[in-house]
């Protein structure tokens, strides 16, 4: 009978000292591959801030959006945008289906495989390329070829397929945001359609939260009367500089509370996000690290180059607005996933 | 003592009590507005094949997309367009600050008042006061004169705000569904910046949800350097017969698994539903309840109509196809909220 009556009190304790537990265990860091500094505190007190009913700067659930920018902020994109290589080894399928382009330029030098004179191409030949390998097909013979190509494609510097090429600790920012009640976008120059086929796996970002430049579509039906999209060459929405805003307000229509970018095609985007009111987040990822990954700027004394461009111009603008910059040399402790 | 020894079982009982409570309490309807019948079935049916893990039918969460036309599928959309209303009562502040178009057609007749003058408008006349009425200011003045205008606008036949002549059991479709993981979408021929303003509050359906007609907008510096949208009277997507299969594409990037409509201008994203494998669900709302609502077809004999036709065609590629015609005359056991 004694044993019993204690039951009642070693219930209570064991309750008790389970509450306790919770309510002291140490946070797990949402960050782990980011050192500490100002970077990784401006977003962890960003989130606070505006997750944070008690705080001013509090933002409902369905208002935090936050937008990334994909070339150089989530992935690499030295020493040629993904897109761009996948479009160069598309050329030898497009000339066998159209044999008289074997004779043209830009198509005749891709198909020399001349490294040197394909690196001298004018941004006309690239678009010439781009407009050859990216339209003309339906929206699922093109999402059937990006996603073999991906399957094979290797990066030549690290001999790895393209989509293990994305920066870990800003794949943590985007789960972190998320388990936080974001919706998560990407927001890229490059190409709607590419992005979206691996997006979901390798972001966890869905097709629809992908705003990209886009080609407009043209509906129409196969012989087997069933209806099918055909990608064509009218540019519907060219997602770069005030062409990101303008994607914005088209795809989700909401400003929003945070972005990331690392280039001057982010520029508006991030200006656009630090107009509106309250609490909000923007930051610029600068590739300073040779070692690790790829050093250009030219800000800071880095080399200049012409992908992933970031002047001196744009890290005044942050320093004047208090956008973040985060130094991949000094932020990253880990860069890739599997390094 | 004895009283206490009791206690174990007792608190055993009123568990077992509610477990069995919970296993066979009956489901409540989740549409409560329908009357019993093929469409209340079909819809029921569908959501319960896809969501059963069993079932060779079972779509992934992520994959639950569902699409929705706004005018005469969720809301009234007769004798005319909402959006009609809110252009043509905005005319007389557009000609106040471009006095000029007061003696210019078609602003001329609009501010007449004559209706009978302004039921023959054109369809080119139209567009011109949608022209000017819905571009050339930014995108956040756009925003507060619609929110405005739903405030003191009355419907002539119901005296109620626009937005309270929204179909009941279509909002309950849209939580059912929801319920059920889907994520639903507004696809409308209406202006997306339009809709947008309400879509939240009046569907529980976010801005980024909705695609709609769409123009483009221009980023530029407001004169205390803030940046700012300008909308432009460029159009981007023409939401309706094919282009709203392509505006889903654009916007969303994935087929989806129902579609609702209720016109002409609905076939072409049904078709492209239906072309999907495994289970579909597309439906057309049929006016046919003059007392009620309205009655318009030309199908079934009804009166025909310039706003939201259902010619015969339509209904017999309906027969065809297996889409199901939701009749708001037999189907619908209330039609508005407030009735």
């Amino acid at each position: 009978m004694k044993g019993r009556n204690l039951w009642p009190i070693a219930l209570a304790l064991l309750v008790g000292a389970q509450l306790a537990l919770a309510q002291t265990a140490p946070q797990t860091d949402p960050l782990p591959s980011w050192h500490e500094g100002p970077a990784k505190q401006a977003i962890v007190g960003f989130v606070q801030k505006i997750t944070d009913k008690s705080d001013p700067a509090y933002v409902a659930p369905e208002e935090r959006i936050a937008t990334f920018d994909q070339d150089g902020t989530l992935w690499v994109e030295h020493p040629l945008y993904t897109q761009v290589r996948f479009c160069l080894d598309r050329v030898p399928a497009v000339v066998k289906a159209k044999p008289e382009l074997a004779k043209v330029e830009p198509f005749k030098t891709v198909l020399s495989g001349n490294r040197e004179a394909m690196a001298k191409l004018s941004m006309q030949d690239l678009e010439k390329i781009l407009a050859a390998t990216l339209t003309g097909m339906s929206v699922d013979e093109f999402q059937a070829e990006v996603k073999k190509w991906l399957e094979t494609a290797r990066d030549p510097r690290w001999k790895r397929p393209y989509t293990e090429l994305t920066y870990l600790p800003m794949l943590e920012v985007l789960k972190y945001l998320r388990a936080n009640g974001f919706k998560t976008y990407i927001v890229t120059g490059g190409g709607q359609d590419f992005v979206r086929v691996y997006s979901e796996r390798v972001y966890g970002i869905p097709p629809e939260q992908v705003v990209g430049t886009a080609s407009g579509t043209k509906y129409g039906y196969g012989k087997d009367g069933k209806p099918f999209l055909t990608k064509e060459a009218k540019l519907l929405l060219n997602d770069s500089f005030a062409g990101k805003v303008e994607g914005i307000h088209l795809m989700i229509g909401r400003r929003p509370y945070a972005a990331f970018g690392n280039s001057s095609g982010d520029r508006e985007m991030l200006e656009y996000t630090g107009a509106g009111p309250g609490a909000r987040l923007m930051m610029l990822v600068l590739h300073d690290d040779a070692k690790r990954e790829y050093a250009y700027g030219p800000a800071e004394g880095l080399p200049d180059t012409k992908v992933g461009t970031f002047p001196q111009a744009l890290l005044d603008e942050a320093k004047k607005r208090g956008w973040i910059v985060i130094s991949m040399k000094k932020d990253f402790k880990k860069i890739f996933t599997w390094e």
